[in-house]
């Protein structure tokens, strides 16, 4: 096959990212002592991180029609991320948020969304590429989830979630998919509980999917066919987690997209998300094909 | 005389304005309820109060060269502003805020300004206009506010000062005016305590300029010709003072660019400052001549 393609649907942001020495907690000014300006939002990390490793990611979005939408897309487009699926939506007003990051690495978001842009998905069908190998959604869009993810299905291509809390909306989404990758908090928001490994059982009932739980730098934990597996995750020097949960499913879509099983995809994705995690900037840190399978290498030879 | 012009030197930003229900105090996520983007900064706020009054602005500023520079420009534009000595510096960033609303209208600012800019002004005068009628410098270019403050001087023209703290690294600027108008905290700063009719007193002293105070919602002082006078203001419903002060300093040059005596020029800036402040959105609220003529004779009559 040629180069594996990845069709994404959920959130593109731009990220106002704020250096400043202590967490401002007064209504005060402040000075930052460095800025950055930083595309954003699960769905575009993650097409990004496609782009990154070598595949083709085609991202279905909802933008405002302003000048954020323009930093958004100009930013995707030096990714090389194709935004034929990035729908601008007159007179509304795209997503971004204001980040400060304190001394400590601590970290504070605030996020607007337009809830004026219409969840509407049904003009995707009518733009869907002739040829994709995977779908992924986040749980941001609830139409927009399952549109994408049902054109997977439809094709015999796998579709994966990124269930992250809150889920309660993304119902439909979760249970259009045949991997659903949750995360720590999504899966507790999910099954209403902690215990991790009941937790993946509910929700191998509830959908019939292939499930599995990623948490942070702990292993990631899966359940299909009625048997529990873990992956080891990479121990790293992390200085930056900003973006690693959507970095590890554009990735793990890319390689399941790609015809790898899934447990050898969950060990890729975590050497490119541990990488991810050893350089400032969120997706900015996003490593290429070849620098992710050099770690992967140098980390089994040491095990 | 045709139209009154106002060479303005100074800051340009852009504010992005999160409301929230409350103020944000830890490293978390927040929802923010309502956001926009508004041009800020106090000389283009004061350019842009010039050109709302139907004065001609001329914004001398120092912008990277970046997205946000063209939200800036973009913004300026549409609202009239000369942007022919807004310098682009190639490499470098614009500055930009982060700012936080709560429901009781405090209010949290975070600024990030590119320190790496060159400070230089020795290009502005290459490019000074024909003619104008005065000039306004803020206190955030130590070289660009005596250069066009200067060049007023020399045409014999009103150089307007607005004095704000930290006033430390303008005092060629302050020199330079031959009206200084200080807020309250600017002249506390500028003097080393809080007698504020000793300290214009000292003001007037080291400048020899005619000198004032304004203090938010109180009465303006200055000191001129060895006596000291207040003009009132208005008393309003105020919904928000962002942007008043350097609202107040445009109205204020572009009245004495038109010949207005100060006490006059006072009492109708006064009015504009008002107006805006019964209005949301920063410098947006900035009310037409008609509108802040008319105010002044309905206060006037009423008085």
């Amino acid at each position: 096959m040629g180069m594996a393609s990845v069709l994404v649907a959920g959130v593109a942001v731009i990220d106002f990212v704020f250096r400043v020495d202590e967490m401002p907690r007064r209504a005060e000014k402040y000075r930052a002592t460095d800025a950055d300006i930083v595309g954003g939002g699960g769905a575009a990390n993650a097409a990004v991180t496609v782009a990154r490793l070598g595949g083709r990611a085609v991202l279905a979005t909802r933008l405002g029609d302003d000048a954020i939408a323009d930093m958004i897309l100009a930013d995707l487009g030096r990714e090389g991320v194709d935004c034929s699926l990035a729908r601008r939506f007159p007179g509304k007003r795209s997503s971004f948020s204001s980040v400060f990051v304190d001394r400590q690495g601590e970290r504070q978001i605030v996020n607007y969304r337009d809830m004026g842009i219409s969840f509407d998905a049904d003009w995707i069908s009518g733009l869907l590429p002739d040829r994709f190998d995977a779908a992924l959604a986040d749980t941001r869009w609830p139409q927009g989830g399952p549109a994408v993810l049902n054109a997977a299905r439809a094709r015999g291509k796998p579709a994966v979630v990124d269930a992250e809390a809150p889920i309660g909306e993304a119902m439909a989404t979760i249970r259009a998919g045949t991997h659903i990758a949750f995360s720590r908090q999504g899966l507790r928001d999910f099954a209403g509980h902690d215990d991790m490994r009941a937790a993946l059982g509910q929700a191998t009932e509830a959908t019939g999917a292939w499930v599995c739980v990623t948490d942070g730098s702990a292993d990631v934990v899966f359940h299909a066919g009625g048997a529990f597996g873990t992956v080891p995750a990479f121990p790293v020097e992390a200085v930056d987690t900003l973006a690693a949960g959507d970095v590890w499913h554009g990735a793990f879509a890319l390689f399941l997209a790609e015809g790898m099983g899934e447990t050898d995809a969950i060990r890729l994705a975590n050497a490119v998300a541990a990488i991810k995690c050893t350089r400032f900037g969120g997706r900015a840190g996003v490593p290429g094909r070849a620098e992710a399978e050099a770690f992967l290498r140098e980390r089994s030879a040491a095990a």
